[in-house]
């Protein structure tokens, strides 16, 4: 999916939420249990349940891994299920030296077509620039996380003052395009996105965080979001997890919803 | 396998290579593709030339990861084909939220029983903790990457003229020990070596690129090598694709003893 194809979508839905598809076998609703691929079957009542309320659908990658052969299978399925006009995002954290970073573009990009992947900076241009040579798909690279970890090194200023997260900015920027760069960036301090914003302007920016981890909506989108919208904010747990019973996917409804409504005042005020 | 056993086999083995299987379709001997699983035939051909020479094998994930559920099947295989004396590396570079981590940890350690997991430091603390919780199993983290996107933020100076890679030494060692952490660390400068023992003494280093990407196994030894030996030094291509004809596993033999044998004149000056 191209960067117009999605503003379309967020215009069009009125919402820039992306549902995060964190699905642990462990909080499944025990009557899915029985089914031969319960992950896939809560992953389908889940989408069925919040496609037309968001633009975007983040999986987490390790939730799958971590079940080793049938968990890929069950992520396939998935992705297959998600409508083709809802944009998907690897949320992988890949990120290795370049023929390497290469083999994981094509396993996301071609075997799984996901629209975008999730990417570590430390190793630098080498291994991101892989990421970005396939036609409307996107890296999107870390740059401030809002896990306690974050502060460890992201925040530590050079010479000139400047931050780790805003070097990663600066420097990566320039490695591709705002139709085929986006940034991962934490809401725990909303304000901090309008600094970010004085460097990336253009950019999309993926924020975490929203709903069951605290962000607050209305701060992040007062500080973050351009005439584009340019914001992607996820919410995982807080909706996929609403319930945990046979109504789980109806208590989805209503906090997706909740959240898209939100959005569309947001969008609507600014004339988006 | 805990830092005692490893040791032991350097010593017994008089060797401290890894032998990387960074195993690529488009290089396997044409005469190996008719079979149901090249991948792993080829795999079990060069783990049976080189078991002798080498105490570690590194499993570049996005090799298998490219090929979809048969490549995670591939994957599998191989590693119940190593012997249970020879340390087993995922070169994953996973790192994510804590929650996230875990979920890799157990995919790679229980799931998969590797011995090791690569580690981006990028997202801090919690990241890389979750992989410390495993008994006998070890995180290596990336300090100083060899290739050339490694430059881009790795050396990084602070104010006070430490360079980023430094601090992630200096900072994540105590969240481990040195019998659960090891470092990733570019030979491309070996003399760099010296400078990160003296943050990091007694722990572990892998050292990819030596051999096809042209490091010298004298001046790492020279400059990174402690009483317990504490190198595994990696060579991937330069091994495994030595031939790539019929006789592959005889020319794999070849370049594995070689580097074996230069290993142990080395640990054998230094009474190891």
């Amino acid at each position: 999916m191209n960067r117009e194809q999605l503003i379309a979508q967020i215009k069009k839905k009125q919402s820039f939420l992306c549902v995060g598809l964190d699905t642990d076998i462990n909080k499944v609703p025990k009557h899915l249990l029985e089914l031969e691929d319960s992950i896939f079957e809560f992953n389908k009542q889940i989408i069925d349940a919040t496609k037309a309320f968001c633009v975007a659908y983040k999986l987490n990658i390790a939730f799958y891994e971590g079940m080793g052969v049938r968990g890929w299978e069950s992520l396939q399925k998935t992705l297959d299920y998600i409508p083709g006009n809802i944009f998907t995002i690897a949320d992988a954290k890949r990120g290795d030296i370049g023929n390497t970073s290469s083999m994981y573009a094509r396993a996301f990009f071609e075997n799984m077509t996901f629209d975008s992947v999730t990417v570590s900076p430390y190793m630098g241009s080498d291994s991101v620039k892989p990421f970005l040579d396939f036609e409307d798909k996107w890296a999107i690279v870390l740059a401030l996380t809002s896990n306690k970890g974050g502060l460890d090194f992201q925040k530590i200023e050079d010479k000139n003052g400047k931050q780790l997260f805003e070097q990663v900015l600066e420097i990566s920027k320039n490695w591709g395009t705002d139709a085929n760069m986006m940034y991962v960036v934490g809401a725990t301090r909303a304000e901090q996105l309008s600094e970010i914003r004085e460097i990336i302007p253009n950019h999309f920016l993926l924020v975490p965080g929203v709903g069951a981890q605290g962000g607050n909506l209305q701060d992040v989108a007062k500080y973050g979001m351009n005439a584009d919208c340019g914001l992607l904010v996820n919410s995982s747990r807080g909706i996929i997890y609403a319930g945990n019973d046979v109504d789980f996917a109806e208590k989805a409804i209503v906090e997706a919803q909740k959240l898209q409504q939100e959005m569309a005042v947001i969008l609507s005020d600014l004339g988006i």
